[in-house]
């Protein structure tokens, strides 16, 4: 299968150079750093070993490209505006979209601009890093799992988890809604409270008010997928997660790094859409909402600052 | 009426130097600048005519003061566990116990610690500081309200307004529930976004997620208000708050200046207090609840810093 990977950071550099490693035909688009790697190549530093591609098949515009069978999306979701121009040059009729993206809504948004494509949903546990032009450091995890969408092709879908696996990823199936609110369980209350409370994780844990306030507001995110059908979460995955995140070492949640860099945070698919949507549904999400408004105010500051 | 002002710092050295200046005996509790004040008396700096006491009636124990039929308490909530000690030595059977303080809940607690007390609470609209010993700075307003809330005596409460006015202070009185309740939809809202969001009362209206976010509040104020049977308050008062906020110069309440100043936050009975008296009457106030476990966190890292 041909590969396009559009968005070579820390997720895509990585996916797309560990299957390009194994011997699959993947292309690259690259924005700042598409001269550098034309040049040099990737390199990508791992815990599971390190490795450099030589040359990497690289691009600045789709439209060189050629199209895919497997087109990975691997932009912050800030970026989603562009794929009405970056995505139709690489779809044939078969083509399969994998948006591996934080948040909810995604698929949704992207389908009602190309109706009839078809997308899977890419939820990464992965720890990694772009720093340098053509360098990925990979810290730890990497494991990827799949949740269907609208791909109609059976066989694409386990050439694609066979591909992965393939190229040494964990790949794994799960189901779509469900995983998409699972990882809304953890990112919504840690992503932005680390933000609103300038903070980390373990900090939020140890204190007993934001600890109660973290439960709540997962119990929120664990009783608006309920409302919506996602009968096997219950408050159990709360306290699961908890108790995980009591066992990482301290931790900044990606919006908490972007809030740090002055880059845009990913607010609306994190917070507005999830919390429009359950609301729409009839369950309100109040502290969720609470957060989405200060991290709106603190989002609009941090530009200026 | 002897008149005793326990806590002689902004609101007491203000409200008492008024009565004392208008000729009324009152005697005054100081901490730091007892010294100082003993010395060379009180200096008030005000926006309505400056004026200086020569001599004041100076202590720093109750012990030596005499029974008062009026005690003004003017400390920070904070530190009302001290009243329990330096109540006693003032008290006569007949005595009346003005509260000058924030939030909600605090004449119940005094109550129990002293059952059968006659306590007033005062509802001070002013602005006032103080930065230098013996020196109170009255910058504006000044108007105080009294709710009745266990003075059996109607003619120790009038002569109490008279003596106000009669010094210059424009005092009325006011249903007492209500008027904690009416001060709770500012107070709550503005005192803690002020901190969390480390801004001013202007910049938290001109985004409209957090003027959304703050007219929410203010209805879980004016909604726990209604529940426990304060129904002459409704939807316009949020309204009228908005509009008297929008209307002041940019503004760092007292909680902000608390923060500011590393000093201890009034959030129990600014927060827990009034939180805690709806959920137990059956009404969930989630946002500032939220905003409440906030504070918390900010306030033990306040401590540290």
């Amino acid at each position: 299968m041909k590969y396009a990977i559009i968005g070579t950071g820390a997720i895509g550099g990585y996916y797309g150079g560990k299957l390009a490693h194994s011997g699959q035909e993947v292309h690259f688009l690259l924005h700042s750093d598409y001269e550098y790697a034309k040049e040099h190549g990737l390199q990508v530093d791992s815990c599971d070993g390190s490795f450099h591609l030589d040359h990497v098949n690289a691009y600045n515009d789709t439209t060189l490209m050629p199209k895919a069978d497997v087109v990975l999306v691997c932009l912050k979701t800030i970026n989603n505006f562009t794929l009405s121009t970056l995505l139709p040059p690489l779809l044939k009729d078969d083509t399969v979209v994998v948006l591996i993206q934080n948040g909810i809504g995604v698929e949704a948004d992207v389908e009602a601009k190309f109706p009839g494509i078809q997308l899977v949903a890419g939820l990464a546990f992965i720890c990694s890093g772009k720093t340098e032009p053509g360098r990925v450091n990979h810290q730890c995890y990497g494991q990827i799992n799949f949740g269907n969408y609208s791909c109609r092709d059976a066989a694409r879908m386990q050439a694609l988890l066979d591909d992965f696996n393939g190229a040494g990823i964990k790949a794994g199936q799960v189901e779509y809604l469900e995983a998409r609110w699972k990882k809304a369980v953890w990112n919504m209350p840690f992503n932005g409270m680390t933000v609103a409370l300038n903070t980390q994780t373990d900090l939020l844990l140890k204190n007993p008010d934001t600890r109660q306030l973290i439960y709540d507001q997962m119990m929120e995110v664990i009783g608006a997928a309920r409302h919506l059908g996602v009968t096997s979460l219950d408050a159990s995955f709360a306290d699961l997660m908890i108790k995980m995140t009591d066992e990482m070492t301290p931790y900044s949640p990606s919006m908490k790094l972007d809030y740090d860099f002055h880059r845009p945070m990913e607010i609306y698919y994190l917070y507005s859409r999830p919390i429009t949507i359950a609301r729409e549904a009839g369950f309100a999400m109040p502290k969720l909402a609470m957060l989405e408004a200060e991290l709106k105010f603190l989002s609009e500051l941090n530009k200026k600052g």
